[in-house]
């Protein structure tokens, strides 16, 4: 009598949530400094100083003002101060009616999905590729996403597989770079190829493909490493951003839709994208942290600690044998697995009370998720233990 | 190429988004203090101070703790507060694990609808009822909405077209009290009725009909009146819950689905609603609003000031020849207008700049919504203007 599908999605988690609250079980028998939970993407680096000083001016004005509704789209100031923000960084023109703002990335791209999703629709996701996309595009949405193999040998493109992905169906074409799980960052030159063969085949199929650009970890970078705007390189472009990562307030709920005017029938996309957030239950984004990242607006949480994290996790895994493409970005090692089956290997790897997160989950056996926001100490210890893991395989 | 249904959805806002922003327009031109602004239920008397405590002291620690991810269904020791605080004013005896917190009502109920509906199913919705209903039943969940005329005499419920409406397809009833928009509170008659009435339809059809109970006024009440707590009479109820009204926080979107351990299927429904958040992309509800609500358990805000609004504005009105039901909750009068086709009325009051919502908007023609959520002196300022009005249909 209850929806069969919605039920089959509370009862099995994600294997991200579920090593998640097993870490939590497993820090209650053998304390917490002993389970080393590389397993989810839940910032360890503080907000910054900024975060705390604007809800303390903002706790103490007009609470009518502050609690209240806002405009479906975000307040008038608060967008129009994100825009400016985006415009000073990337060379744009947006006002803030291009921007619609949301409770994180995963309501940003459940609005983007529906406001475009017909019935028919195909959505193309590139692998590897964050494993929710596909829920929110097939029970969200109720489109159908289409998988395109990863490059597992630098994690950009593979162009090749991607055309064999593209037909008359494909409404949108789902990029995350910089990438969870990978860590990658798409060079310019794979933005420039994206996008060239996108507008091939726009006019081949005669209506626009939208690409779904889900960019969390924009400002998670290391090296001074580029990140392509990707809006600059082709029109049709549909951007998801979360505050989540960047000023480390996941839990919040707070990102935006950016739909450019440059976009394919962007007046009705942008209201689209406003209707697909009033069917689905979403009323604003919430209303002090609105305000909260507008007085943040440029600023990051301390990134060079994932920086420190990602140098040490990487060397010392590759040390040891472990085969690694160094991530330029995000706060993500994803090294394939001593074994092929990356499950097996990731339950091993429990053993030593180490939680990393299979390959398989983001569409790349063979490989696991190490989420390196985690004290630097937690690093520290748990390289002895992925070294004891690496002797069973005859490894380091 | 676009979801032409969620391209239509932003494009034609609600009629109260609409009167709400041509509102702003014209205290633009006229200014502020001349908008006699009765359209939107945003709150006026601010959240109490244990919010504003509540903010201080959350933001004085860890920010890694406060900001991060909670567990998808809310923090355990917020939802143990919240169940505890439950079962302390109705005498039950929920665990944490009954509530699945969300991003306030409209996400409890978008979740509720999801977790529930199948494909040809029906909800039935009493008039008068919240408009976005239909929203989320059609658009969001995929069902049918099928709506039940109001009891214009009393705002209870017409328990024969109610009957008439039920049948095998029926999946749930939506009741909303006390009540959006005529301010009615269901009588315990009136609960005890409807589950009498449910509960026979349920063995002669032979399947759960589950009863969800929209109840964001449950604390907005007048002259001592009892608010029955539906769980307690009809086992099969999920509660929508949301502090928006209680706490005055709706910009925070804070709230909860309470699915009790009575109901039918009651774990598999937990599991439901927590994978139909999933799909929609709610995440978590929003971390420190988790916690402050926790801090305020039990609190509202100053309840007083509606009810001095309420008397003003029913006396004032009855007075002069309008006929309305006295709300006995909610912050809503909704009296007859004073020709047959509310909105020709309604359009005729915007000459002197009073905004009131046409009755048809909630299925009940020939009424209008006032929301006295405003300034008692912009009462007492509009009291004339209504006086005004009604002379021109030869009244007062």
């Amino acid at each position: 009598m209850l929806n069969q599908q919605m039920a089959a999605l509370g009862n099995n988690r994600s294997t991200i949530r579920e090593l998640f609250e097993y870490g939590n079980q497993r820090a209650a028998v053998v304390g917490r400094e002993n389970v080393f939970d590389f397993s989810i993407g839940n910032p360890n680096v503080p907000a910054p100083d900024a975060v705390r000083e604007a809800i303390l001016a903002e706790a103490a004005g007009d609470p009518v003002a502050l609690h209240g509704y806002t405009s479906a789209q975000g307040a008038a100031d608060v967008r129009k101060t994100l825009a400016d923000d985006l415009n000073r960084r990337f060379g744009t023109d947006y006002t803030g009616d291009s921007l619609y703002l949301t409770a994180g990335a995963a309501a940003a791209l459940s609005c983007a999905f529906k406001a475009i999703a017909c019935p028919g629709d195909e959505f193309v996701v590139l692998a590897p590729y964050f494993p929710e996309y596909l829920m929110f595009i097939e029970r969200g949405a109720g489109a159908k996403a289409v998988i395109v193999p990863p490059s597992i040998t630098d994690f950009q493109i593979d162009f090749d597989a991607l055309e064999q992905a593209l037909n008359e169906h494909t409404k949108a074409v789902v990029i995350n770079s910089p990438n969870n799980p990978s860590g990658a960052v798409y060079s310019e030159q794979t933005i420039k190829q994206l996008a060239a063969l996108l507008c091939e085949k726009e006019k081949q199929y005669g209506h626009p493909i939208y690409l779904v650009s889900d960019e969390p970890y924009r400002e998670i970078v290391y090296d001074g490493v580029n990140v392509p705007f990707v809006p600059n390189y082709y029109d049709d472009t549909i951007v998801c951003y979360s505050y989540s990562k960047s000023l480390s307030l996941p839990g919040e709920r707070i990102g935006y839709v950016l739909v450019p005017p440059q976009a394919a029938d962007s007046a009705d996309l942008y209201a689209a994208v406003c209707g697909a957030g009033r069917a689905l239950g979403y009323v604003c984004a919430p209303s002090m942290f609105q305000r909260v990242t507008a007085r943040c607006a440029g600023q990051t949480s301390d990134i060079s600690i994932y920086q420190t994290n990602r140098d040490l996790l990487y060397d010392g895994l590759t040390g040891m044998g472990y085969s690694c493409v160094k991530p330029a970005g995000a706060f993500y090692l994803f090294p394939q697995t001593l074994e092929p089956d990356d499950r097996a290997f990731c339950e091993r790897a429990k053993k030593y009370d180490l939680l990393v997160v299979p390959g398989a989950d983001f569409g790349a056996p063979g490989h696991m998720r190490i989420s390196y926001c985690v004290q630097t100490e937690t690093i520290r210890r748990a390289l002895p233990l992925f070294a004891e893991l690496a002797k069973e395989y005859g490894k380091g």
